[in-house]
């Protein structure tokens, strides 16, 4: 089977729904936490099920790199190779391409650049793209695009945008697996003209979900709030819409309102490595001295195995002494918070009670990274 | 209550055994594992439980330099701020203070020396290691005493034993907790007179337990095998004995063939988080290359959580990728390896066939590090 998106429930533009997967039912809108290379950092996977992921991300050019697509092909695919039972979505590793290599040529063809790890030469095509994520056997995968950073010129942005639709196409000729699904990538930056007619093209081509790609690229966060909307209405109500790589709590309320269904981030897990946690009133450093006496939770009333079972105090001393558990339990509750952002959110859409659900939380997370 | 040592079997000089602690029953012999400043590197408190373990060593020297013992008391002591509902035993920080510390004075009052964090100096008498201990709340504490290195000269030796016995007592006066026992400890290397005296003067004193202190410290692990018979032979049947800081599989089964009840070790998480693992056909370098494609676990039938869920091939990536889930599950395969190595040998002694076990055991671990 591929996949299958049913909405339960509209909202304003918010919308309830489930996506049908091979790996198992997700509930939408979805946060899906990144496990680059086939691990969530410092979190094991029977620890981001019972977080109430059941989706995650991996990276196709971190695996396709190491340990090798073929490799996982070999043992059996990523969910086997990293016991991950539910669902996964691989990206087409176009997005690291343009963050991490620093020599890479871009033609019509694809994209030639270099290994950040060994510096070996890799010719990264669109046909490539999805061979790699055949061997993953991700559930979902995404077609190779050109993302270009914000405030390139039009030209840029229209070249990028050309480039974007013909590997669409190419992409979409490619894929074999009738276990997977192709999702396209809208670009276009802050150009909503740009973004509606790429978005049409895509459209035209009738692909099983459709993802905003280009936000989160060096934009205001208020300037991708206010262009969500309309590129999310650009997007055929039936299928799901997957805005990648975004972001931070009061992001996804933006997109959520905006009538995205998934979402991905390296947020909670790379700011709970770096001692920082998401709390309702507002971010919380736990190196900071102010905790070193504190004998109560991290979060109060927060249901994660983090805030039932340690202090502040404690916290604060792992990452005094650099221990393993502090990122640990760090990362886990940040993850809690996320699904638990989620699960609300859900709540609140089911009830027709988003925006004022939504307003609460801005509030609160005034404070937060 | 304080502790208390019920000896359920002989078998030679091997002993099956149990230990009632204030935080519940300890079936002996036992293997403590380490968690040095509060925390058992990388491993969760409840999986420390699920491998088996029912009591953990924490350092006092360790502890008391950060986060600060009084603070830990404030706290609500060691079991609660680490989250660990079961048995504690603390060393007396003498140890580190003779391994860690560079600059230190000995004299009769007690040890002089400087942090290794911060370099302040630091007066560790055996009142104040009581005093510690008290304020962590361990249920089994261990008296101060000199450790000196092995191959040391006569006189040195003498001079240790005489500072040990003296602030054994001194410990054992200072002593108020009525849910705590101090342990004592024996010195003297590899002079077996030398220890007996010690052991006699020590069980003339009547602790409730007595710990061989001054093994693992440079000598041959065959001179210490030597040793332990004659050593363990001098402390009171009725009692439980602790072998300190000790060792590697093979090192355990000797001390349990010589009559040793207690053993405390970094090597299962120190080793595991280096990529190294137990095995019974020897260790298994996941860091090495043949590993690469290998789907099988890394010990075919162990029932740990990372032989159930993971390849060889998805360590080695983990490892290649510094990803923090390899020392995580391999720390914790060693952990389970340790621990079904002393329940198997609690089977055997129970099954009056202790020799036969042990000697089967030495010849598959030969390859182990």
């Amino acid at each position: 089977m591929s996949i299958r998106h049913t909405c339960l429930k509209n909202d304003g533009a918010a919308r309830l729904g489930r996506l049908f997967t091979p790996h198992g039912v997700v509930e939408t809108p979805a946060f899906m936490p990144v496990g680059t290379v086939g691990t969530v950092k410092g979190i094991y996977p029977f620890q981001v099920e019972q977080s109430g992921s059941r989706i995650l991300l991996a990276n196709t050019y971190h695996l396709a790199l190491r340990p090798g697509d073929e490799r996982v092909a070999r043992l059996g695919g990523l969910h086997r190779f990293m016991n991950w039972p539910h669902a996964i979505l691989t990206d087409s590793g176009g997005y690291q391409v343009f963050s991490l290599s620093e020599r890479r040529v871009v033609t019509d063809a694809g994209v030639k650049f270099r290994s950040h790890l060994d510096g070996s030469l890799i010719d990264l095509t669109p046909e490539r793209a999805v061979q790699i994520q055949e061997n993953l056997g991700s559930d979902i995968a995404m077609v190779l695009d050109v993302c270009p950073p914000a405030g390139c010129d039009h030209a840029e942005m229209a070249e990028a945008i050309r480039r974007t639709l013909l590997w669409a196409k190419r992409c979409q000729n490619a894929a074999t697996r009738p276990d997977q699904s192709l999702f396209a990538i809208v670009q276009g930056g802050l150009d909503l003209e740009a973004r509606a007619a790429c978005a049409a093209e895509l459209v035209a081509m009738d692909f099983p979900g459709y993802a905003l790609g280009g936000f989160s690229v060096g934009e205001s966060p208020e300037a991708m709030a206010q262009a969500l909307p309309a590129c999310a209405a650009c997007l055929p109500v039936e299928k799901p819409r997957y805005l990648m790589g975004v972001g931070r709590p009061q992001d996804l309320i933006a997109g959520m309102a905006a009538g995205i269904d998934m979402f991905d981030c390296v947020l909670p897990t790379r700011n709970g490595r770096n001692a920082s946690a998401y709390t309702r009133t507002g971010e919380v450093r736990l190196r900071n001295a102010r905790h070193r006496d504190d004998p109560t939770p991290l979060e109060e009333g927060c249901p994660c195995p983090c805030c039932t079972g340690y202090s502040r105090a404690y916290l604060h001393h792992l990452f005094a002494a650099e221990e393993m558990l502090g990122p640990m339990l760090l990362s886990l509750h940040n993850l809690w918070f996320y699904q638990g952002l989620m699960r609300e959110a859900r709540q609140a859409i089911e009830k027709g009670a988003f925006n004022a659900w939504a307003l609460e939380w801005l509030v609160c997370l005034e404070k937060t990274p």
